[in-house]
């Protein structure tokens, strides 16, 4: 099983591949087909998947590189940050690594965007490849060239628009990936079908006891079409100018519920919570029936995500968290709506009375 | 007098204008050029800056952005790091910076390169206005979109391409600047004669006198030019993949002279250095005449600017420093020499012998 989706267009014109495999086997040769000899390599892991791939990936990639040094960083969010950042820069000033010289990241978003960060800082920006391990990256974060780090608990508030040389991902480090870091990604998936593609995201719903049963001929045309979303998304506005922004549906609360309940929640939990709350508003507005909305709502559940705040939630709290989020544009919230299932709008019109009352909507009341 | 250039291709694509005034009279109207309405600004600027010149660019663009903010980083090169850049992020923060809103650099080099770095990083780039405020940055760091801090001692090994949307210098605050400081700048426009334009070149060592006693007109027709030749070099290869690397003649040993010397020369004199050096290699080979060779270090005497090393110079360890350098390619040095007076060429064939030789020529032995 083999699956390739091709990004065209970037930031800096250089297009790449994303490569969807069931094992490691053919990574050595798709990294060969990048300009590697007499290169370096350093792979940066995290003290999760360091211990399950590190060696496997390094007997692979041995015979391309002139050199392959591996570093193992903390596993972790609380982990991404500047200082993180500056190991792997003293790791690459240490060994002498040069311009032309490449970084590979090992594991899930978190070493993914701050692998890719510090190679995009690194002498003005040194060549990177994504090894992703977990769906939320193989989905989401590892294509589209977002890298970064958090600052002051202010997530991704540093960073560059990098783009990989390569994406390669190995399907089957699924089967490994605890359950709730499975619905994670799901979060984002289900997202992209919501924004993009009313088809596939029909065609998750049907399919809900085949994906989460894992079952790989399913995985694999679930991963490639994510990614083919993401990369078109992406290719129409790599730096995020407008219409890319349609991928932060489901962010905007999303991110303050993650940052309010002190990331107890996974991303693709508070992405549920936050679509929700932006297909209630939808739906508020007219854009969607009322059985729409219940199922969009609904369809979280059996993927294993939350679809209710915890009763005490302080709502007023999150709206004010998410007026502090870096999304604003000006005064402005830029908000994603849907327009219908399967296709979101850019709205700066959302109101705080909106997003209250869809966060209490979020909120059931036993009593 | 006024005079202005344009830098058409960049790295995003996006053109700007290099603005040469007078006085700060024109830098409202030109800002306003920009997509400025309600959007804020921060004015970054050193301690040696400030005081002088803060109060009047605050004044002057106070009616253009909708906040003005400043902060004043410790002047000098040893404040050029994450730290100081970690600073200006915090203020950025805290006063609730957007991606649309715009950073000032007002000052010298280390201004404009900690300043491009810090706005290039900040919620993966944010716009940024350059304001050079020496000879230095004014003909050569304010131009080209390099960003950038030193880290753990290497020079500019942390950073960005990341372009300004405008550069608007005003000539006249080199009245004031330090003799010492002006002949540093002169070492990188002599520079711009010797690698480019053999004209240019020849009509700065004809006017030394005018030059030196900063007459208004000849500055502005060498600034002019200065900028024309390097924002020409980086329009053909904005990220420094062939071409542009022609503007590091004399900086191979010049950066490890002014390593070496523990940054008691400033950078203009090492380029002096580091320039009669690839000229030596360059006579030795047969590209230069011996007169010519000897015109070309002459001419830096009447700016000022250096031409021999130390007597007690350990040449060996200048040599062993630049191969620490991050302009090695793989095991090669990427060394300038000139072809003839006005035109460099790259050259990955220069030998430990050569450079030894070029470095103990700058050497003169009294006894």
């Amino acid at each position: 099983m083999s699956e390739r989706v091709n990004v065209a267009k970037t930031v800096s014109g250089d297009a790449y591949e994303i490569v969807i495999e069931s094992d490691f086997e053919k990574l050595a040769e798709e990294i060969s087909k990048l300009p590697v000899e007499g290169r370096k390599c350093l792979i940066v892991t995290d003290s999760n998947v360091g211990p399950l791939y590190l060696q496997e990936v390094t007997e692979k990639i041995t015979p391309v590189f002139s050199e392959v040094y591996a570093m193992q960083i903390p596993a972790g969010e609380e982990n991404k940050t500047l200082n993180t950042v500056r190991t792997v820069l003293v790791k690459l000033i240490s060994s002498h690594f040069d311009r032309k010289d490449f970084i590979i990241a090992l594991g899930g978003g978190v070493v993914g965007d701050l692998a890719g960060f510090a190679s995009s800082v690194y002498l003005r920006g040194i060549k990177f490849i994504q090894v992703p391990t977990t769906l939320l990256s193989q989905t989401d974060s590892s294509i589209g060239g977002k890298t970064g780090v958090d600052f002051d608990a202010y997530k991704n508030m540093v960073g560059a628009f990098h783009q990989p040389s390569l994406v390669y991902m190995n399907m089957s480090v699924l089967k490994t990936l605890p359950g709730r870091e499975f619905s994670s990604g799901m979060g984002e998936i289900l997202k992209h079908g919501l924004i993009r593609d009313e088809e596939y995201y029909s065609w998750l719903v049907n399919n809900f006891n085949e994906i989460t049963d894992r079952e790989p001929e399913v995985l694999e045309h679930m991963i490639a079409r994510s990614c083919e979303i993401k990369a078109a998304v992406v290719e129409e506005d790599p730096t995020e100018q407008g219409v890319r922004a349609v991928l932060n549906f489901g962010h905007t609360l999303g991110h303050a519920i993650e940052k309010y309940m002190n990331f107890s929640f996974t991303h693709g939990e508070c992405v549920a919570l936050g679509s929700i709350a932006a297909a209630w508003i939808s739906y508020k507005r007219g854009n969607l029936s009322d059985m729409e909305f219940y199922e969009i709502r609904d369809m979280f559940v059996p993927f294993g995500l939350p679809i209710t705040l915890p009763d005490d939630a302080d709502v007023n709290k999150i709206l004010e968290i998410s007026k502090s989020d870096k999304k604003m544009d000006g005064k402005k919230v830029k908000f994603i709506l849907l327009k219908k299932p399967g296709k979101a709008v850019i709205d700066t019109t959302v109101t705080d009375e909106e997003m209250l009352d869809a966060l209490q909507n979020m909120i059931i009341k036993l009593d």
